[in-house]
């Protein structure tokens, strides 16, 4: 057994989970950018609005950074994953600009227990982003591992 | 004509770019995971050694952000790239541990002339991470977009 919220029979096919929203501010784009990304669209707000994007723009991987932020805070901390190997896809829609108000949506596509290790199941996920206008900025799908509730059935 | 070493024409198939290395720190790790990935792994190097990961280990998101640096660092910044729309696949073979050297490489798996926009140009990439063991710790594929050098032509 476990105490967390989120095991894997929690996480049923077709599931969608409100993962909330947060403010981006021109700080956080410059900041993450200066360490990781320095493309002159996500550091100066007027190269920002000569480039295709249209103003200051979040990397691409703060984009999903701050997706995994919302993650944490919305269930994974309060469950039992172990993990997740890596991403089937991901694809950034339109920029995240300054100001913008992101807000996150975790789907669940499909889950399955694991052959070879009885306590663990996968769980694969569609996750969307949207900005304030409900415009669709970043999708990805990943699976994640997680330990089952009831593992003495396994 | 641009002023820039690296535009569509330089990318060929089968080329290979070392992407230089850099060695992680554990202030690093603890201080993406504090912002983007609260996994008690990620925070704490007991609760590292406690799971699989066998140590304090950078989110996943930090080390493909570690990659974007070494890009940026390596050609990007000194390219004509119009961006990327997503990435095709990415995976985490192995944890990136506190202490650990990663060396990044970047290599042209092909390229095609853009079909509606005959100045710009497509380069998928299969991007590798190793640590200091030379495992790879992290590979993932995507395509970008890079002006030609020689737009008359075009």
């Amino acid at each position: 057994m476990t105490d967390k919220r989120w095991a894997f029979e929690d996480f049923v096919e077709g599931l969608t989970i409100p993962l909330g929203q947060k403010n981006v501010s021109a700080e956080e784009i410059i900041d993450f950018a200066s360490q990781f990304d320095m493309q002159p669209m996500h550091l100066d707000e007027e190269a920002g609005r000569a480039s295709i994007l249209g103003g200051l723009s979040a990397s691409g991987w703060h984009t999903v950074s701050m997706f995994m932020r919302l993650i944490c805070d919305h269930f994974l901390l309060d469950s039992t994953s172990q993990g997740a190997p890596g991403v089937e896809y991901l694809k950034w829609k339109k920029p995240v600009l300054a100001d913008d108000t992101i807000r996150g949506e975790a789907h669940v596509l499909a889950t399955r227990r694991s052959g070879s290790r009885p306590q663990l199941g996968f769980v694969t996920f569609r996750n969307s982003l949207y900005n304030q206008r409900d415009e669709l900025v970043l999708e990805f799908s990943n699976t994640g591992m997680f330990l089952l509730r009831n593992r003495e059935v396994a």
